[in-house]
């Protein structure tokens, strides 16, 4: 693994593994009732967030401070314009606390590989624009694992809108990986051309849904039909909507949340135990320590968690 | 106490009287000058915060954090459209990061109960719509414990907006509980109708506050004045300001704040050693450190505070 | 040293360097992997904002996590209309938790001595209004003594908008107190009048910047354009704009951040060596942990931070 994590590409298969070890360590400690290790006492970890994201900045939140490191909350409105120079200075800024990592969540693609540039600190990317969401993409590998033992062979769907989806950028990447075949499916307006060079089938209808043994959801940006990528969000959901007519036994359901329930995603489905959704969420804290520790102390775990 | 606290009912008398026994000893805490105990350390607290509430949240931030507990906060603008699915799905988000406890407060009746279907960590209800507030009014009930020694036979007048008001829901249930005789007093507009059934006496006048020993003043909400609940803030002032004219020596007045200062209570009497506004602000700390305690640990206080 | 630091004049030069010293010391241990020390543990400090400024208060709130206190952040839009009564019952309310120290930025000139008054916390002006930020001041003048040894004899020109900049008026007497000389210099419209009785040098024009060994340089606040301070961005940095074709060689370059790259600073010199504008984030956080122990310990630093 380099100092950074920007993309699915800075890990080989060894690295996603090791990563999924230490997740595995981590998920034990988030089991017990003090749900905390001194790994990073005394550190200083800032999380930058350019969009809102309750989710992903809760959870890097909570795993740092599962970690024992003291976390600073930055969250910036941020506009297209201040892009350029602020983000530098901004970064140098944040750099001048001498913090052992700075996760960034920005609506611009690439500007976590901008500001390693800029920053002694260990970055990792929480989500840059269209681009990656590298640890989101880990988080789903680790639920599959501890959920089937492990991904080779699987045969994965990934539904929705492909075309702007950083979460369906790096799923495939690390589902290919380690060992599972992909498939995307979505309205042609949202799948991308040339999807095939990454190794991916292509579907526009849920017809041959029955061969995944995962289904993984993306959710739906309601801005996309102001867009006019999708008609309208009936529509979409008549085509797309995955629900208990479209499933058969036995398959499993994924989704990066927040769902937009009714829309992608039927209630029941949701609520059924064929959804991981919740599991995923889990997988997070225990994910986002792994990666922050093996950045930041990279020793062998079983030392520190003992 | 139930494995939550939603309402006053959750508790009879002896389990008022154990929470007033902890907060009595977190208090002592509190007046150190190392303000933590290790109770809850590795555990994990959220606040949800449906609505913007600084003292109320700050407080039981600090409670939290003096028990050694980690905090994450999240807080959502939310509309009453979100309520349905999507505090579901926030909740088993929230959920799923294994936390001690959720402390929420939320805009819509009932919230804080539903919830707990959702769950496995004890809920603190910190004000559910009109519904109740329960750790107010026992931080009340400690502030006139600490003052006066108890309850028993006490008169409380409650003044001001009693039909919108969580607070006076809550206080009603505690202050009968614990021995005291309760009369609210406000337009009749602003009183529930049937409030008798409740066990208190309702006045429309402040003519006879002198028979109080203990004056609480709801805050009035501007929104009200809008709805055409009351006509104006200074023909209000004028029938139910509480302030020095209309108080006799040795009568107690409270509020749960933030005041309108010179609407429902006089800047004079506010400033006064009659008001125990402050007292109540500094109870609410101790008195959330021992609702978390009695949820999340239960037992006997003396082996941890040591 | 007072109990409170609301002003450069409650510190005289003695003061002034036993802030340096403890700094010092705490730059030290923001340069250990584990930047942390016990001094505060289980004290609490109030960073109290009614201005959005991520630089200053994530430094304050760093400071304080460096020494072990819990932090409470509170942050309000407020108004000026909010000021008088209840920026009182805001800080009646925040002391009845009894914090260490209340960290207090305000729009409001004077609101930091106000405060001293219906609180036993201490009170750390984090700027208020147009009269004072001097934290901001006693970081520069560290960062100075960390880059050249000393004051004593410096002759240091302060370029911008003096009339409206809080930091203009506590470094003049910072620096003056440690033995600099100040020249003032911008537009007539942006120098107060009687600035000489400052005991400073005022000029309308760079001409004779070459005489200066430090330029600082001052925010340009967009909004003096609206007021018709100044007539244009593009004509302000024509005349005052500190760029490579003005400055000689040896000169040192500051600025209180965030700074307008282009306006009164080119990218140039913001990006090269004269500029100590990352070593000023950086000494922030030191002299910050070292006003917040002199304020609340006062003891001899080597004992804690050994």
């Amino acid at each position: 693994m380099s100092r950074h994590l920007i993309s699915i590409d800075d890990l080989d298969r060894a690295g996603i593994e090791r990563i999924l070890d230490l997740a595995r360590s981590f998920a034990e400690v988030s089991g017990r009732e003090i749900k905390k290790v001194p790994a990073l006492k005394g550190r200083t970890i800032v999380n930058l967030f350019y969009e809102a994201s309750t989710r992903t900045s809760s959870s890097f939140e909570l795993a740092a401070k599962r970690l024992s490191a003291d976390v600073v909350n930055i969250r910036s409105a941020g506009s297209s314009v201040d892009k350029g120079e602020s983000l530098k200075d901004t970064v140098r800024t944040l750099s001048a606390y001498d913090p052992a990592a700075i996760v960034i969540r920005s609506p611009w693609a690439g500007a976590a590989q901008q500001i390693t540039g800029w920053t002694d600190a260990a970055v990792v990317n929480a989500g840059d624009g269209k681009h990656e969401h590298p640890t989101q993409a880990l988080l789903d590998v680790f639920t599959l694992t501890q959920a089937l033992g492990g991904l080779e062979g699987l045969r994965i769907w990934i539904v929705g809108d492909v075309l702007h989806s950083r979460v369906a950028r790096s799923n495939i990447l690390a589902f290919q990986r380690m060992g599972a075949t992909v498939t995307v499916c979505g309205p042609p307006t949202l799948i991308p051309r040339g999807i095939e060079s990454l190794g991916c089938a292509a579907q526009d209808t849920l017809a041959n849904l029955g061969e995944a043994d995962v289904v993984y959801v993306l959710r739906l940006q309601q801005e996309r039909m102001q867009e006019a990528y999708v008609p309208t969000l009936r529509e979409y959901a008549q085509r797309y909507q995955v629900n208990r007519a479209r499933l058969r036994e036995g398959q499993i359901v994924m989704h990066p949340g927040p769902v937009n329930r009714g829309v992608e995603l039927s209630g029941e489905v949701i609520d059924s135990d064929a959804a991981l959704i919740d599991a995923q969420v889990k997988s997070g804290v225990a994910v986002r320590m792994a990666v922050l520790y093996e950045l930041l102390v990279g020793a062998p775990v079983l030392q520190v968690v003992a």
